[in-house]
């Protein structure tokens, strides 16, 4: 197992810090977000410590979006939400406060506290510049 | 190959729409967001048609994101970006556009058009209710 000795996310793996369960294997753990951003919000992570999805190896990153997805089907028929977001950041950035990949499902509702924020503007990009950027990406794949 | 003759998406990944591509193989298709909402914004999709994250198979999903995890090594390599937020949304009122399943890839810099977004608060969840889904779920697993 790897951990950090530091980090809040390993100590609820260990034990050492109580946490409101939904699922646990060998690889990874489910739990609720203590500070939800709607009703039902919980995380999938792996229960090996790495910060980002530029650390995790493929094996732990398909468990992790495996049990995602099965629990995806659960909070469904429990809740009978109309929607669900899946969302894992990295970096300060990109609003990452804990350092060990986590992924939130947030189930989601009509009107609800997420509405305004996920609603991004939909207006067409430089497509000189977004065909340069994909050639780049392209040639490092 | 599963299509849905109405899809968008489908309809690009047949080569009857025009796409900037970063990455293609059998499962996956990425290609550039037309509607970037930061510099480099792409999205990972199944070639097979499933609309929601309740729909796709394991072996489609694993694919999806092992892709993603080496597109964002190469976007990471390309653009130094320091955050990158993944974000993948299921029904109108997760603000899903295209019903095929899709994974935003989105690169983030400090004082970003999604930073206002993001930032949702941290506030304290009812832990009753709290616990009371997770044992539901729970128990569906």
């Amino acid at each position: 197992m790897i951990t950090d000795s530091e980090c809040i996310f390993c100590k609820i793996v260990a034990g050492e810090i109580p946490s409101t369960k939904v699922y646990e294997d060998d690889l990874v753990l489910s739990f609720m977000d203590i500070n939800p951003v709607g009703r039902g919000h919980l995380l999938v992570i792996p229960k090996n410590h790495y910060p980002t999805v530029f650390d995790i190896p493929e094996g732990d990153l398909g468990a992790v979006f495996a049990t995602a997805r099965r629990i995806a089907a659960a909070l469904k028929e429990v809740l009978e939400m109309p929607g669900l977001n899946l969302i894992q950041s990295n970096g300060r950035a990109a609003s990452q406060i804990i350092d060990h990949f986590h992924l939130h499902l947030i189930p989601r509702w009509p009107g609800d506290a997420l509405s305004k924020l996920m609603d991004w503007e939909l207006k067409p990009g430089d497509m000189g510049e977004i065909g340069d950027i994909a050639d780049r990406i392209a040639g490092k794949m």
